[in-house]
């Protein structure tokens, strides 16, 4: 008789954790990924994203049923009608979505329990810059500030690490501390 | 007797975009800006961002009546259930929807009439990086690539003009090629 234990800490399975880990080690091209979105402008500031497939391990997902389809826009002051969260808000969404599924991972793999972990960003922009008024801002954030709060059954020298980790593991905070190349094309008709 | 005359182009209020630059270029401390994200974790890979709240033009923002709900989630083979899109998944979308509102009002500002911009975005990884596997892959995409296409009433030499004054002047793409300085804070309890 086989008794099946799974072991779940913070909603996170890690049974399967450790079992994807080991696969990836011993077949580093199963770790090959490409996520993708397909964008359609609606209105003004109001466009949707459709977000459904991708490649992992191997091949083409076949386990997500649904797509995801989500709207920009863009608040009265940048002459939208708040039809979505503006791009830049999104960046700090993908941002701190992220960083908080690192936390909970790394510390499931700790066997850290999390009752509660909750975060705050802010982005500060100059306008100018995107705007195209002046030259001398940058386009984008010149900073971003991250706080946590971190609730668990820790001491908080162990919460801290948890948290110093799963920052230097977080793709989405390697790409928007370090940026990405990216390439693009246009086809026009 | 007044006539008040709109100029929308793309569903953009031209006049309304004109007079917000001329009124920035006046007043430069109004293009100081702010927005932020509010996040907690839910379970596993399933976290929320709340966003209302932004700071804009030398006060609180007041205009935007509702807060947008943003869930977060992993697909299966990255130990979640699909919550929501992921992260990384995220970060291409605010990319596309900045880039594509930028193609929209420089478009606008040109008196070019788009009927139509999508775009589909790659984002390629080797999650050996983020999962700890291994530490030379890097944990974010390798390459981002952005392809779009434009249907305008203007010659396709003037569409590729809108679409690269654009990528000059995204907020996202700036951050996304150039990366950004990250402040993490922490508070346990």
């Amino acid at each position: 008789m086989n008794t099946v234990t799974e072991t779940i800490g913070n909603g996170v399975d890690t049974e399967k954790m450790f079992a994807t880990l080991d696969l990836i080690k011993a077949q580093p091209e199963l770790a090959k990924f490409q996520f993708r979105v397909n964008n359609r402008w609606i209105d003004g500031s109001h466009n949707r994203s459709t977000i459904k497939g991708f490649y992992a391990a191997g091949g083409e997902d076949t386990t997500r049923s649904e797509a995801f389809e989500i709207d920009a826009g863009e608040p009265a002051i940048l002459l939208g009608r708040d039809s979505g969260a503006n791009p830049a808000e999104f960046l700090l969404h993908a941002l701190a979505a992220c960083l908080t599924t690192s936390i909970v991972y790394v510390a499931a793999a700790r066997k850290v329990e999390l009752p509660a972990v909750e975060s705050t960003l802010t982005g500060d922009m100059d306008v100018r810059g995107a705007l195209g008024v002046d030259d001398e801002p940058r386009n984008g954030f010149e900073r971003i500030g991250v706080s946590f709060r971190v609730t668990g059954d820790a001491p908080e020298e162990k919460l801290r690490e948890v948290v110093e980790q799963a920052t230097k593991r977080s793709a989405v905070y390697d790409m928007v501390t370090n940026g990405v190349p990216v390439a693009v094309q246009v086809t026009t008709d």
